[in-house]
């Protein structure tokens, strides 16, 4: 149950939620990045190294400390300039919820914008776009009416709801930390509790809130047991009131109940991809880390559709030298670190379990780390046995190093046919793929025939849905009803999509078993999925892209966002050098241009001082400024380096696509343009 | 109540669902367009012409039945081609849901993509990203929780739902369709019920359904008198149950909230607008009508903040010589049709409002004749007084005719205050714009003073709640307050944030009249709101761009969708002529080109007819083809003229890419390339 659990709640759920230092991992892992790196990698942002662990429990403070004060750095610069906020703020917000400002805003399109070019238009996958509001039978089908739960308790006067884990979670490491002398059978004791968190039933968690006397955090007052509390947004669709429905908590399954159909879009042929972008809904007991964990979030994701016998992929090789951190389980139970692996050798080697999965990781590698994703804070985990359902192949996390750990972004799992089988089961519609066979082969085959007549006289409106159901059975089903059609002359039958169980009589249906050549193989496919969590990869982004560096006058520390341009909210702005109707013209005139090159901008006409209004755009992540100091030729400054160039005014716009749009890099343009000293 | 109403719902609520022939509208219109030209434009799309009305009901009946056909040859194309599949189909579906599939994704990420650089990058609008979920306190401020509802009637036996207002609305039409010899008077009192149809209160309606004896339709049992039913689908955030919430049934209101915010990042200036592109919700009671109403849709809304006292527009003369069909309030009234009018004349008229607003409607036209709307079948047509909310200055939508009539698929508000006045009255919060006066002036002033020493003994926790809802007062309620202070010594104050009454004594709040120099103004800005309903743009935009020609042989009539390139779910495909490995590999070399400058592309490698393959794409719309027959130069074709041209493999991607991108227009690239003739 628990690890079908982690299956269904993929992003977000507990699995993912235990991102801190060692509680994150039923077993006992390195700790966390030795933390004084946050402090160091803010002054010194271009010369990140790691310093070897092995640190005391006041460094472990104080380490802590800093790692907060990075985050608020970038925390404050996030939300003073608009990149999110918290929503409905003048009515006090709800948790979990935020908006994107515009630079927000424009940072998520242009990830969204490269995820389709690199996903989507790069393996001709199959775009979709389903509602949000989904109903009942879909996410039946899917596991997650029943199981995508938290266990949660409520204070008992006050009716404040708590997730269980957390709590106990919360105390065991304050303990651990608060009192370094504490008997170390008692230390083990916690270690353990925290290490075994995700297995623990509801009745032994409640039995071990109880024996800790662990009571509601803010008022002290005594906790109810743990029950489960379902996360999905529940709503009526229509004006009945008798169709309940939920806000989607991923997006995947509107693939999946539209495979019939893109399977026979894409020419009945296997092995094809769809993906969906969209917006995903978890109504979380108590959000918390700001962006990483929130009621509504942006999903993206890809199901791969493979043969389960052929699960090669043709483009392996362009990926197959790649080499990045990998974390394969058996490092992690020994102990070991996450270490370099081409992943070619990785799939060869039988670490990552084929060549599509290997492929999907060596692609999600090139997007993150060309997003700006840090490949040092990069590494991919391998889900341990007890973290996989028991259809699964294989599952890999991205996971990216931020100020609140390791952070689960993008999971890319082998969930064998798992998911299509469940629909099939449910709807009674078979979700298979056929292929022929190279020489048709001789089957003994079970034949269902029901008898449509008799259906019909006995059931009416019923018939067709009996009819399909009778049709769907899988073999020993159909033996079964056999067998006791055979003896009593009657069956009870379950139709589900009725919902309903019939009584079939001997003469509504004959089955048997005949010999019959098979021109083709008839098979659930597999299906490999990466599902990307587009707000935690964008909050990792920030943290990574973040430095600050001195004034010129080196009173105060200014913040930057190196964003490359691919990401940047806005490529460039248009300042001209004072105020002046002159220059005010040139700058509008090269407004217009990048305009129609669809280049996005800012000018700036303010009298504000020319270093000021680098720096607000600095904060801004710009990459380039153009300064309107003549009419004629124009300075273009690059954000990092603050090399400067010049630049014909007719010609800056051109210059600003190359380089935005990745044509030329800056190097290029520097080599061939006079460089500007101020 | 009515016409707030109205202005609440402004996308898809009566006022739009009324589009069909002689209804829409509370007065007598100009029948719908002449409906032989569906038909007719349905075999000669590229010759279409009005004809004259004045037809008899014979001749509207076999239209309407020509319309029909007509419609059917798109939707099924569509669905078949999985532009739109109804969603959950495996489940039976559930109505008034749809997926996009993979063209109609496409297509529709083209129309999102080309919104942002045509509004959001040509005019520096701050984009934002609003949550679906959003708790009842926004929606109450906005009047949505109160007024967004449909009156509904329920068969009493089986509790099925329906609008009454269509109820009766199909009643009365049927009625005058099918009997044309009906007395008629009777005939002009059903015309009447259609005409105020909206006006219509619960009672009245009840009492029309009584009066004609209307039964369920497909029943015929009696029904429950009409009763208003909220068209949010209603949810609940957080565990605990006590904070209700919905999903949104628009976007605009998370940029109302945030305006404080988004005013100050644009340097406190005023004009600026804000957009929002994103799901919005609507629980219809009936949806009918395929994509055109549906319970979730994709909405693009932009609001303009303007000073109410200076709407004019800088860049307004760019559009004003632009001249469409626009359909003024006093021409609807005095019965005549829509005609050309240059948006210029129209503002200097004082047809349209004001510059702003004409701006807007300028920028409308060109986008949606530039994605493929046909220019004849675009309208802009003026609400009528009753259609408008008392605070509103003018309001256009943009009307886009399709076999269903007249569609509202934009609509222009100028909405004046009313939104931040509701949010400000809510929240305690001002949303608010200051303007520097170019000389102070002395004015008279309120001065409200809380003592919050006094208050904070009274109200404790609740003091600043208190403090800001006294700050916050207008004139009127200050002098009544400070007389009821004077007279009695307390008085009864309502605090919205609190949703409570309070006492306040005359100790705790001190409000005077002051004479005060002011330097700045302080107001609140009006709105400008452009709202584009997503998937009727794309609907319409389908129904446009279809036409069949006869295969060569002539002996089947094929589909085929105009689609620009701009909206083109796909930019072209690459044939091999033949099956062959050299071909092919050719294929997979251009198909690479394709993918590195960004073209979306389909590789067809069967060994189907090149006819055949032609035929797949073109019902696809997709406007170029390349077919592979030699390994040096390859053949062209555009998908409306047929022309062919021979460009060389390595030149291919880049003349796609300038014709798809409007680089070069196929005129050009025809000159320059020698033509290809089978």
């Amino acid at each position: 149950m628990l690890t079908y659990f982690l299956r269904v709640n993929k992003i977000s759920a507990k699995s993912s939620s235990l991102t801190q230092v060692g509680s994150w991992n039923p077993i006992t892992l390195p700790q966390i990045p030795n933390l004084r790196r946050f402090l160091w990698s803010y002054h010194h942002p271009e010369k990140q190294r790691r310093i070897s662990s092995g640190q005391k429990e006041s460094d472990n403070m104080s380490e802590a400390l800093n790692r907060e004060a990075f985050r608020q750095a970038v925390v404050n610069t996030l939300e003073r300039r608009l990149f999110y906020i918290p929503s409905f703020k003048i009515y006090r917000g709800v948790a979990g919820l935020y908006d994107y400002g515009p630079p927000g805003c424009a940072v998520k399109s242009n990830v969204l914008a490269y995820w389709r070019q690199h996903f989507v238009l790069e393996e001709n996958m199959l775009e979709v776009d389903c509602p949000c509001v989904t109903p009942e039978v879909v996410l039946k089908a899917s596991g997650h009416v029943d199981k995508f739960t938290d266990l949660m308790v409520k204070d008992e006067k006050t009716g404040n709801c708590f997730r269980a884990d957390h709590l106990l979670k919360d105390f065991c490491k304050d303990k651990l930390e608060r009192e370094p002398n504490l008997d170390p059978k008692k230390q083990a004791e916690l270690r353990h509790v925290l290490a075994v968190l995700d297995d623990l039933s509801a009745e032994e968690l409640g039995a071990k809130l109880k024996e800790y006397a662990i009571t509601a955090p803010d008022t002290k007052n005594p906790l109810s047991d743990p029950y489960p509390f379902n996360l999905m947004f529940q709503t009526s669709i229509g004006p009945s009131g008798t169709l309940p429905g939920y806000m989607r908590p991923e997006t995947a399954q509107g693939i999946f109940v539209n495979f019939k159909d893109l399977y026979y879009y894409n020419g009945s042929k296997l092995p094809f991809a769809a993906a969906q972008i969209g917006q995903a809904f978890r109504n979380e007991i108590s959000p918390r880390q700001g962006l990483l964990r929130v009621r509504e979030f942006t999903l993206a994701e890809i199901e791969h559709f493979v043969d389960p016998e052929d699960k090669s992929h043709p483009k392996f090789t362009e990926v197959a030298n790649l080499e990045f951190l990998m974390f394969p389980r058996e490092d992690q139970v020994s102990g070991e670190s996450a270490r370099k692996i081409p992943i070619g050798q990785a799939v060869a080697q039988g670490i990552v379990n084929n060549e599509t999965l290997g492929y999907f990781i060596g692609r999600v590698y090139l997007f993150l780390t060309n997003l700006g994703i840090d490949r040092d804070r990069l590494r991919f985990r391998q889900h341990l046995a007890n973290e996989m359902a028991h259809y699964a192949a294989d599952c890999w996390d991205a996971e990216i190093e931020c100020s609140f750990g390791w952070i689960e972004c993008v999971g890319i799992a082998d969930r064998s046919a798992y998911d299509l089988r469940a629909h099939t089961d449910k709807s009674g519609v078979a979700l298979v793929a056929h292929e022929k066979l190279p020489e048709p082969i001789e089957v003994e085959k079970l034949v269902i025939a029901p008898v449509k007549k008799e259906l019909g006289l006995a059931f009416k409106g019923n018939q067709r849905m009996i009819v399909e159901a009778l049709e769907s059975m899988d073999e020993k089903e159909a033996l079964e009803l056999k067998a006791t059609l055979e003896s009593k002359g009657e069956a009870e039958f379950k139709v589900c999509t009725l919902d309903k169980v019939v009584t079939i009589k001997s003469n509504m249906v004959t089955i048997s078993k005949e010999t019959k050549k098979e021109h083709q193989k008839v098979f659930t496919p597999s299906v490999i999925e990466p599902s990307f969590g587009i707000g935690r990869i964008i909050y990792c982004l920030y943290e990574h892209s973040f430095y600050t560096r001195p004034s010129r006058d080196g009173d105060e520390q200014l913040n930057v966002f190196r964003f490359p341009p691919l990401v940047a909210p806005i490529k460039c702005t248009v300042f001209p050098l004072v105020q002046n109707q002159q220059y005010e013209d040139v700058a509008k005139q090269i407004a217009r241009s990048l305009t129609a090159a669809g280049i996005s901008h800012k000018i700036d006409i303010t009298g504000t001082s020319i270093g000021k209004r680098y720096a607000r755009t600095d904060e801004l992540g710009v990459p380039f400024a153009i300064t309107v100091d003549s009419t004629t030729s124009v300075t273009v400054r690059e954000r990092d380096s603050k090399q400067q160039i010049r630049v014909n005014v007719d010609e800056v716009a051109t210059v600003i696509k190359e380089v935005t749009e990745g044509l030329s890099t800056w190097g290029d343009v520097l080599w061939k343009y006079p460089t500007h000293t101020a």
